[in-house]
């Protein structure tokens, strides 16, 4: 299978201009990272998370009806959380994604989870494991079991860092993201990370992402604002409209914080911290397409005045992942007739004659036409940016959705298609 | 905007070895081809079909949400259809869609049906036209009205050749088929032509095919077998997953032929025509794929044993929509991870450890893992071929599905974006 991680550019131009944020620390969590030699070489690629007991842990994960074995496995142990005290852990390897491996995958998974158990002393049922990397190449369980008392021994506050890069695949740079937020008077800090190139980076699986925070916040409250985000956030991404086999998202909450617990969604305390995380989870999320393989672009659809929110859904997916759209941004060419073309095959209701198209703050398509104001020169201008905002107006309603994407460019196609093993 | 129309291969390497094949002439029908100035230069832009009285005609159309205003002209005409004895005639431009025009796209509709039926003396019900090329931009009427009367004089049997190549757009190849069936003893004919390069070439709409057939067939079957056909050919082809806005097919039966009119779907008769006409239209349908942008691989997708015919049809759109795949292909990588990737995206049923694929006749994975019997060497020796078949079978149903597609190159992007006017 293909090696294309040390194609393409070595960091992409849309990258963070400040690197890697400073990570706080977070009460009752520690990371390690190490070389466990699965596919990489002369880089970390397994992370471990160790978290007190105590703590909330929610997660959210792909609908693909492929997903990996860690991916089930992670599923069945949230839906059937058992109360306990004991503590937890995260263990995540790069290289493998430990999919489509059959009967093997899943043994794996028990192997590694068992070993982690073990050696951190928590319930089986407390482990979490991703794998991210090949699809269908088996994933010998002794390269992971081998390094985990060696990552206990590791284990340190300050070690976001180096767990967000262990878990790297195609990424051309580490994604962290952080927030503080005061709740009853204390200031709670959230700290998270990502990985993510393309929806599958080349024969790689995944988007991931950890997020943890000292705040104290129940289990359900916790997963409900997750899923809840999700759709907003990292649901809100597309690369290329391909979907991982293990596309996973967790969020931790320690409750270090001396606060009370929040209990509710509907609370003004639940809200403050709901808009912080969804911060967090929507800069990780735009740092995905900021990293999307070949991107030049980063681009903002936004559909308004649809006949619903499915159907502004549809449109703005219909023009992100359009790949007439996606090449003339590449090309820095102001083809407004390709997004009448997407709207229309979108399935979503839409009457040419009511709908507008804007570029940035430029008005450019209306009542069915060109606008009169519009010249092709202040739309080619604009689409010299490396942010660009296409916005539709249906002109039929109040649904309204935000999908942001990146251009489709030569990279995407060498990255993809030249670079054979 | 742009012109990508001189980029590229001169002819794409799938294009028919033998060419354009010698195109019976059809009793009934003349054709003639000439240069307006819409858009090209130093080549045929217009061409008009006359059509004698007593022919049925049948069509279909784009779904688009934003059709183009000569394909709602020919949806009222083809649905209040009246019985009178005249004849038809068909006018066809390339260079620009007459799409998202506004009120001047509906005059322009307008004033050239006037002028073909004044010219060709058969009432504005019984002309059809259709435009093919820039979006957004006004088609001046007077640039076709101009050479009606012209083109009456060059009216000729054996004019479908220029006929097809003056609606070409980015087309690298003239695209035609023909097919003959006996009937009742009598043979008849049956020959179309297509133009189509991308489901939207750059800047440009459509795929566009007209067929003729000196049969004699009710309008109501001719209707229905185009319709039934359509999905299995012209709607089961995908470039880049785009609609266009302008797509058409028009199937035209003069009934010159001596026997008994089809009068119902339900005879050997109606079923050995529909067979002919069928296999014309696959035949083009797949001449538009070959001559996709920048494709230098066709490509069969085949999905069976799904739970139903809409899950089917899901799982082989979504592998021969997905950039991932497509760029695999293009890299001559038999890389099934992304076959799997796709299966799980698509939305259908699916059962990991049922599943089967295939690259051709090598079997590729089995039971949730790769085939024991696969090696990397066949796989990818496979892939070097230039007409490649993709085989999923889910091990759920009875349900079948088969779509054609191309892979995603350097030349797609090239044509796309790199050229700006």
């Amino acid at each position: 299978m293909s090696d294309a991680e040390n194609t393409g550019p070595a960091v992409s131009p849309l990258a963070p201009k400040a690197g890697f944020p400073k990570m706080p620390e977070i009460g009752g969590v520690r990371f390690a990272a190490t070389s466990a030699g699965v596919k990489y070489r002369n880089r970390d690629d397994v992370m471990l998370a160790e978290i007190a007991p105590g703590a909330s842990v929610a997660g959210v994960f792909t609908r693909s009806a492929t997903r990996a074995a860690p991916v089930l496995d992670c599923e069945a142990k949230l839906a059937g959380l058992d109360p306990s005290d004991a503590g937890f852990a995260i263990l995540v390897n790069s290289g493998n994604a430990n999919a489509f491996t059959g009967g093997a995958g899943e043994s794996t998974v028990q192997a590694v989870c068992a070993e982690v158990a073990r050696v951190m002393d928590v319930p089986e049922g407390h482990v979490f494991t991703a794998s991210t990397g090949v699809i269908g190449e088996p994933l010998p369980p002794e390269k992971i079991t081998g390094v985990v008392a060696g990552l206990r021994e590791a284990l340190a506050p300050d070690g976001a860092e180096a767990a967000a890069r262990a878990i790297m695949t195609t990424d051309t740079f580490a994604k962290g993201a952080t927030a503080t937020v005061e709740i009853d008077g204390t200031m709670v800090s959230i700290a998270g990370f990502a990985k993510g190139s393309g929806m599958i980076a080349p024969d790689m699986a995944t988007m991931l992402s950890y997020i943890f925070t000292d705040a104290a916040i129940d289990q359900p409250v916790l997963q409900a604002m997750l899923s809840d985000q999700t759709k907003r956030t990292f649901n809100a991404i597309t690369v290329d409209s391909d979907t991982s086999t293990s596309d996973t998202v967790m969020v931790v909450a320690t409750g270090a914080a001396d606060h009370a617990p929040i209990a509710s969604l509907e609370t003004p305390t639940a809200r403050a911290f709901g808009e912080a995380l969804e911060a967090v989870m929507k800069d990780l999320a735009l740092q995905i397409v900021r990293d999307g393989e070949g991107a030049t672009k980063l681009v903002e659809i936004r559909a308004t005045g649809a006949a619903n929110a499915a159907d502004a859904e549809k449109v703005a997916r219909a023009i992100a992942n359009s790949p007439l759209v996606k090449t003339a941004i590449a090309g820095e060419d102001p083809n407004w007739g390709r997004v009448v073309m997407a709207v229309g095959k979108s399935g979503a209701a839409a009457d040419r004659d009511l709908l507008s198209i804007r570029f940035g703050d430029i008005l450019v398509a209306e009542r069915g036409w060109v606008a009169p104001s519009y010249s092709e020169e202040a739309g080619a201008s604009y689409m010299k940016g490396d942010e660009l905002l296409i916005a539709v107006h249906l002109g039929l309603g109040d649904g309204a959705a935000t999908v942001w994407t990146c251009d489709l460019t030569h990279g995407y196609i060498t990255i993809n298609a030249d670079y054979r093993s």
